[in-house]
């Protein structure tokens, strides 16, 4: 594929009339690298992408509000360099596969091929080095094109915190109880009747990517698979009465002494390569530790930070029951660093890597 | 103190305006033992109870309604056999051993004297021999009333919880992550811009109780003192956007090979004291095990039981990372198990063993 | 039919596993004129109708529980003597006609036939009269069986207060903005990420309902239709985060003067019928006047009374802007007095009349 | 008081670590005509305003941060040009006075004063010439600064809606239904436990604001005070569970036919003199009217416009129940709209017509 120097890769948004489609168009917009080229769709097929989405108040660009909205298929894709796709899980396991033989370069935030041995499962900060499964997949697949995948959006907040833990304190256990929005449902998603006045301690399936995708993400890369970190995560799942955001407070058993005060800076601390690309959509800090009272919260911390919902922000760093533990609480943005940032920032270290178009 | 045979010990509720204290009018309404007698309270001093309480829903008693509110204070009450307190921590501290030095049997939902060596903190269903201290409390404090105490209103629930595990399997550790409702801050308590569309990780002063409080509660009596459980909890304790019922999720080690269908036949098994004497406010089953899929939860599972809000629901029972340890959730009624019915059914146990009147 | 005296008629509920089905289960428990025969569903036809609403909170009979759930149809039903029908628009539009053509007396809460000529619109208070047109049913349509109405949720509570309002004062127009809860909707029925910290000033197909029914069940029954009763409506619905009760705030402009005492009076003394019949589901009083400040509120007053659900609270009753207007609030129960208990009371009243079984 | 050219006027903020005040701060960060000079406070005296306001998520200038919180009083203000203030009633009402006599410029958000005689009571967009009434004020009271006011928060996105309407179509009765967000009552507030499921029919004094501060601020000036307009408005406010954003329904009653195409194109083109002079916090559109179903709604459309939470949001504009009366639903922003951005577009007026420093 010959591109003009500086011209920008063609970027497919499948379900891009979806509650997680419409953010990656809105953050798409004047994107340096990526410009919209192609949405899919459902119900609005035929319809322009702005008529479609005309009752969102996220901030669209004008190019993409022209584009007439595509049945999700192979046959309707035009040549893309790049496909973003936010689908249902039961739409992306058989779509996917096909997609990518017929030679689309895919990042997924659909959970059916994440753990497959040979897709890399990327938060850009934590694992860049992963990618390198890329070309095992190519060769052993015979897949024209390449599929990448994004973390369950729990695991996509919690993978970024657990990286410099790890990486300082060894851990051994990670027991993690989370408090999810409902955004991360997608939409129409949790009827309302069940979640006024109400907490859910459970989302279907969730506790076993909490437990597993985090590890694989910590893990080492091998010639051909990826070797899991070599800790526990127990969890324990809730699903609360906020829009967007999700809080997981942690209790982590670690190797070495969790020292409160020494961990926030080493969270504080934390970079990652996306930070020293300095890529469009990196947080200039991926941790924003804080240490009000009672922080961090949804409503107050989900879009804290240089790009707006990337940053993970950490509180209440504290003891746990003896010297070797701790516990704190994070918070980080279920649709924006638990989907729609994290892929495109996934495809921003592509691009610069040469992986890309 | 002489009393006609099949007479009612004769109650004052203090702060009887507030939301605690308005349970406890409510269901000592009709009391087969009991009959408020006084009420007091603050701004509605000089008003009939009824009135100051016009707004209410909870069923009052035509007998509660007409009586006067008078000052909170050792000198406006009059000759009542029990005292129920649910007063504020800061106006308890000093007043509660003042009425108990002049005499009056006290039992306090306050948290300053929970502690305290000498007083019995009460779960009746797990503790009822603790009150056996209350000799020696008689003795060497010279009182002439008595203090008895009731727990946090999130420890409340967990004490009927980890009962039965720690007899069965042992405990070692228990991690709590709780998701509290907005009345266990009382009235006016947690402002709505706070809450709405929002969770806090934070309760001023609660972890230390719920890691404290059902150690005593579980621990041996001995001469002079309660020799607290000897395993760890770790608490990480959340505000959520409900009205009434923490919700609270346990990671647990144990000695015994955690088993979730023997622990859930535990549970459910479960029966102390009050059952046995048939207390008027005790369930008939003090845990309830549910299978039904994302249960328990606050909304519909608040009331359960035979007498509303004094059971506790268990859901949601499965292993942990390894064999000895196992998973839970539980919801308790945060102002009745966690607060009025718990002390209601102290009393009623007191006056059973002729500790009252 | 022949049935030994004493006997209960037999009920059928359609749609029995939905929101509003599960109302009318709960609520004959234990009637005195009627028992569940029959329950119908769509997702959980050959379960036990206790297994496929294991989850509720509301109380079931254990008759009801042991029922299994028939498919929704005229060949699936047995002999009942009356139908209940909370079934969603589209599928009672053709259902219902064929089920009465059948022989089955049907009361429905749907929409689809409430405005039909010959079908009475049912509020037992306000026009138990309306009956009478079922003579004229019988005869043009050739029918077996008979249908009757219950109107839409908000429209029955505001038909319940405008009865007495247009008796006394003569009605002119009434402006009614409407606050509605979420189980209006039916279950999924709102998606919460659309209702929390938001509010939708609009319901569909809502506003008509509300300007017409009311009128036409204060109307007068003429020969072969009703007339509808002579003064206007003007709606502005409003749907709001709250899980149950309709909340209505009235201006209304009136022939004689809006004197509020007076009002309240009349309000209040208002009976109808079924309150003379003592029907079993008829409250002691169908309209509960409130003076305290910021009354009604739907966590507060929606169980109010004596059948809880049943009786409309009224309050903030006061002048408008001039002598001949006044504005008021109520509130009402969606699923009881707008639902399954309004149709239930039509049931008894039928019952009572002869007109079943 | 002589300024360097092109200096920025000072300003001091009252209770500016309140839910307003810092409304005020952040939206002067930045300002090209106005800086922060002074900000005052009651429990943070002495205390930095950043650290004061550590937890806010609103962006604050640097140079507010690193001022000292000052007690509210007129000692404690040094020389500024304009003292915007949104201090509780009963603050304000013996204060502001002081100040004033003491020579400072006073735009106040508080109630006390709105209605006096010779007090603008500002909507920019509607009346700037009501600024006239400064020439008496300053005869008259002998005061050495100035008072003008902005309206309650639900009369000013009333004003802005009802100045085009009565202009085109002569308005005759406005009956206006509201549904107020809980950031209205400022913070702590509204409780939880009242609005958690919940809706308060009722605000203290709201509804006598609503009904008389619109009318003089559409009223004519004479020379010694303000002749309202001569129409009449009806309100039935509520309280729900929203942050931020007050939704009104209208039924208005009409001189000229409504139609509701037309009204759309008025409301839409409606300009004021903020927009001809271009002020920084003018929105290039005062109304923004909107065509979507189920629109305008609190939680996607309080922050739309090109100054954020500046345009009122119009939407279901339809007719009434006769050719001269319509419907229309409006949203504006309570606490930018409603009180600091109104205020300080007003100081933006002044300041452009030489009427502060």
């Amino acid at each position: 594929m010959v591109r003009p120097t500086g011209s920008k890769l063609k970027v497919a948004v499948l379900a891009a009339t979806g509650l997680v489609g419409q953010r990656y168009v809105s953050m798409l917009s004047n994107h340096p690298f990526f410009r919209v080229a192609e949405v899919t769709g459902q119900s609005s097929v035929g319809k322009k992408y702005g008529l479609a989405t005309a009752g969102t108040n996220l901030p669209m660009g004008q190019d993409a509000k022209s584009l007439t909205v595509k049945p999700t298929s192979a046959y309707s894709l035009d040549n893309v360099d790049v496909v973003f796709s936010p689908l249902p899980t039961e739409v992306a396991m058989p779509l996917e596969p096909e997609l990518v033989r017929a030679g689309f370069n895919i990042i997924t935030d659909a959970s059916p091929h994440r753990m497959d041995r040979d897709v890399p499962l990327m938060v850009p900060e934590v694992n860049p080095g992963h990618l390198e499964l890329l070309d095992r997949q190519r060769k052993v697949r015979e897949w024209n094109g390449l599929l990448v995948a994004t973390p369950n959006c729990t695991a996509a907040g919690l993978a970024v915190v657990l990286k410099p833990l790890h990486d300082s304190l060894r851990l051994k256990r990670v027991i993690v109880s989370t408090l999810q929005a409902v955004s991360g449902a997608g939409y129409p998603g949790v009827p309302s009747l069940d979640i006024l006045d109400n907490v859910i301690p459970y989302v279907k399936d969730e506790e076993e990517k909490v437990e597993t995708e985090p590890l694989k993400i910590l893990g080492e890369v091998g010639v051909d698979r990826i070797f899991p970190a070599k800790f526990e995560i127990g969890a324990m799942v809730h699903r609360v009465a906020t829009t967007d955001g999700h809080l997981e407070s942690l209790y982590v058993e670690t190797e070495e002494r969790f020292e409160p005060e020494r961990v926030s800076k080493i969270l504080a601390g934390f970079r990652g390569e996306p930070q020293k690309l300095k890529l469009p959509t990196a947080p200039a800090e991926p941790i924003l530790v804080t240490n009000l009272e009672g922080r961090p919260q949804p409503k107050l911390d989900r879009y804290a930070g240089s790009v707006p919902g990337m940053s993970v922000v950490v509180g209440r760093i504290r003891k746990g029951l003896d010297s070797k533990s701790g516990r704190l609480t994070l918070l980080s943005h279920n649709t924006i660093r638990g989907a729609a940032g994290s892929t495109i920032l996934t495809a921003e270290l592509m691009y610069r890597k040469g992986l890309l178009g």
